[in-house]
């Protein structure tokens, strides 16, 4: 029997082992014995093959130096040195107000819409509290305090729900009738037909991106091309997944423009050093930059993903935020099928998010991935990953459902949905401006316009006395300036070097997200701030 | 500067390509470089050094053989083969009732209380709902449909998070008024000290153990101790991550007792091939087993893991699943502090989820992972990790600091609370009872007492003709066994070999929650089934 195991299973731990130390062994037959060896294999990833090897008599304790190198590796900016020192300084203020020349933190680092005060829309909330108490459903006091259509939407995704039990683990997907709401969404958006099963529900879109890394990396060896700058989920995944980040530079001097022939450049390099570049993401509206993709490009990093053979991932998670009139959202896929690319001609993946749009439900964590394009057996071992997690959060899931069919015209919660919705948006399309606008007044500022998404990413020429002051503290440049900025003004961004950034230029990413109320003051803040350091730098 | 790049960080594309292939690349000093290339490294993780390697010049179509292996390794039975034949029996009995010779599915296979009819706690929903929608908790008729101490607990945790935002990104860790209302019910559970920093709230207690999986797997030569059988959430994050599963066998004929012996044995074995065991999983209460551990145990595995070296990770998600009188839980930390090691003595991790206890909220997906006895610089990989995906989801988090603080005596809720609580943990009891008996009573069958967690673990003598008949279908025998069960039945177990068992042994796993008054005619269709199948195959 052990000479049939090793046979099988070379590298296993031998079943040997387990019978003599385990006094409940039992001899059966060696087919019995196969199944049993075929199936341990699976808690048994193979081991070195070398049992000569000295054997290492104790673990050492445990140091950051003897953790996962890949963990070590990956950094993730936005909350990362700049946000512990603010969080510092706001518990400074709250013990010693007056401590600082500022009397509150402005966290323009992160887009978290709700955390500055922006509201959630009522209906999407309606719907999600009579979901999480569906007693209350068919109580007469309800009628009082909800809508009639939240009442009734409530009912409809409780009637698509198993048991109608909210509390209950889900399909790994996620629930089957959301995510046909969740199809049917997209096809209304984009005209062409959407399939159910092609959904993924998620907590959010990062562990949808962190999936589909997880699936392509191998080695570092395979490659993911990235825009740069690039939001850094993208990097910091690709580094916990051992993978090589090959960039490709958006053009700042275009607005932000992708150009094919820089994407075909960057390939060719990435090959000749080796690299299997497996996968393209796209962010469209961007983050960092806010540029709108126009369809024509699109259609260009389409044919190139097609003509390259690489899976397409495209963020939309922006997909609700557009703020100019000349531009309008077109996913990826419905500009794949435009150009007459069904199903099964190019590997795509559209992430999205509740958090973002302008419901800013950060905090729900939901989101979805749809997969087209994949073969049948890639989609399993997609589904069996999903399958390891369980399933996304329900509420998530609802509101994922919510957010792509809202009420109608002629819902009794339509009028002050719009409005709501309205509010919001054309609020951040001003504030985007006169941010935009305040951010170009400045010595040695450029920054081009916030189309859409939630940011700005104005370049800052940094005078060299400050780029040798920031050397002096050990900063890079453009973190020197945030943390001047901050300790200045309390108002947080992000240093460009945590997105990526054409050698020697100097940027930060600011959010379009503060109140509206708000927004004179930081110009003014920053103003004074900026002008001071560049009096301090100025070469 | 290029020299200086090149010498700066050999593995990197250098800049030499970036400003080649960026027209608005700048020149800079050297001390400006420095900085940007030390900011790209993050972007560009070591690439092969050899760069003379043959281009490749397609990337070659997504195929299930390109994607990483890692993936395709990993296995997780409890959504596995029999689920999926499962849900196609559903269907045909939806599309033609009558096709089958059960009327429904009974799920056994998962510890999914709320999809087979358990109701949620009252109390628990009142409060998430008036999270999700506080602008109805100054209303009048809320007075009408909600205890007045869910609304007040409502209000308190509201206070709790910056801004009353239910809908933002919280701190990475989660709120930190929810963390202080846990670490307090943790103190209170066991009379030790418990600080809200060292708790992480994440979207269940799978995306912890993840997490952790993530910060110790460097490569296959690092090696995670797992009970056999084990939960196969450990089995597939293991392999997801590249490491390896050392084996220590629970003892069936003991009641699935953990011995040291066997420890220290499994230990050494793994040492001399190699391979550096990292921590060591305990689930307690069991899972499949559902024994629970003796205190004097526990205190023999807290030596053992102080003196080798090894991170302990307590899977401790069915804490309030105990149903004999003689057995009561105790937190490995608990257990940890009683000894004398105090918080630097012992790496130790604790997983808890809301999907479990009497409360079974799966769909919620929260619970958290208490983080003690890691250096500061270990924990802040910890932070990095959790802040990469942002925050678990609010829900889920406000749900987390209800479990672990309930209403109390007095509480207008208190009564309801305590009656729906008791309702479910002795009718689980009686459930446990009940199938244990029967299982018990089968030919050949032997089915260990269930003390807690939610699930039966019974070992079935298969008589060689089944496994011969198993090998001809190219089936496990368990596999084959479980296959018939449902297909005769519609009872869905999961067959012993997802989780691990002695060779030679055979054993499905079946959980304790399906509705009591289903409880008869499950145990006359398994009894029915049995006999039958032994009828067909006894040698």
């Amino acid at each position: 029997m052990r000479k049939f195991v090793a046979h099988r299973a070379k590298k296993l731990i031998t079943n040997a082992t387990a019978s003599l130390l385990n006094p409940h062994h039992q001899s059966s037959s060696s087919s019995n014995q196969y199944y049993t060896s075929a199936r341990l294999a699976r808690f048994f990833t193979s081991l070195p093959s070398d049992t000569s090897m000295a054997s290492d008599k104790s673990t050492p304790p445990l140091t950051v130096d003897s953790l996962n190198p890949k963990v070590l590796k990956c950094e993730y900016a936005v909350r990362g040195e700049i946000v512990s020192l603010a969080q510092t300084l706001q518990q400074d203020l709250q013990a010693n107000p007056g401590s600082h020349p500022f009397e509150e933190i402005l966290y323009c680092n992160i887009g978290n819409p709700q955390s500055l005060g922006q509201q959630p829309i009522t209906f999407f909330r309606e719907v999600l509290a009579l979901c999480d108490h569906p007693t209350i459903l068919d109580k007469s006091e309800t009628q009082g305090l909800f809508s009639a259509d939240s009442i009734e939407r409530a009912w409809q995704i409780l009637d698509q729900i198993p048991g109608r039990a909210t509390g209950a683990y889900s399909h790994s997907q996620g629930i089957k009738g959301l995510r046909d709401t969740i199809a049917a969404g997209i096809e209304a958006r984009d005209g062409f037909p959407a399939d159910p099963n092609d959904i993924f529900l998620t907590d959010g879109a990062s562990p949808a991106v962190h999936m589909m890394m997880q699936l392509l990396i191998r080695s570092e060896q395979d490659g993911i091309f990235c825009p740069i700058p690039q939001y850094p989920l993208y990097s910091a995944s690709i580094a916990l997944h051992g993978g090589t980040l090959v960039p490709y530079y958006l053009d700042e001097a275009t607005g932000w423009g992708l150009e094919v022939s820089e994407l075909k450049k960057q390939l060719e390099t990435a090959r000749q050093k080796g690299i299997t570049v497996r996968a393209l993401v796209v962010i469209n509206p961007g983050n960092p930059t806010g540029q709108v993709l126009a369809e024509e490009n699109q259609r260009d990093i389409v044919e190139f993903c097609k003509k390259e053979g690489l899976v397409l991932l495209a963020d939309e998670v922006y997909q609700e935020n557009i703020y100019v009139p000349e531009k309008q959202f077109h996913s990826f896929k419905k500009v794949a099928r435009s150009m007459g690319y069904g199903d099964k001609d190019i590997p795509l993946v559209s992430f999205q998010s509740v958090s973002k749009g302008y419901y800013g439900e950060c905090g729900k964590r939901g989101g979805y991935m749809e997969v087209t394009g994949f073969s049948p057996d890639v989609r399993e071992q997609i589904y069996k990953v999903a399958s390891v997690n369980l399933c996304s959060n329900i509420s998530g899931q609802i509101l994922a459902s919510l957010v792509m069919s809202p009420p109608k015209v002629g819902d009794e919660s339509y009028d002050s949905y719009f409005a709501e919705r309205n509010g919001i948006l054309t609020s951040l399309a001003r504030r985007a401006k006169t941010l935009e606008d305040a951010l170009n007044s400045l010595e040695g500022v450029t920054c081009n316009k916030a189309e859409g998404a939630m940011y700005l990413f104005p370049q800052v020429k940094l005078p060299n006395k400050a780029i040798k002051e920031a050397e002096k503290a050990k900063k890079a440049p453009d973190a020197y300036y945030a943390i001047r900025l901050l300790n200045a003004t309390g108002i947080v961004v992000v240093p460009g070097s945590g997105f990526g950034q054409v050698p020697g230029t100097w940027h930060f990413r600011c959010t379009i997200l503060p109140q509206e109320e708000k927004i004179p003051a930081i110009v003014t803040r920053l103003t004074d701030f900026h002008k001071k350091f560049m009096d301090e730098f100025r070469d």
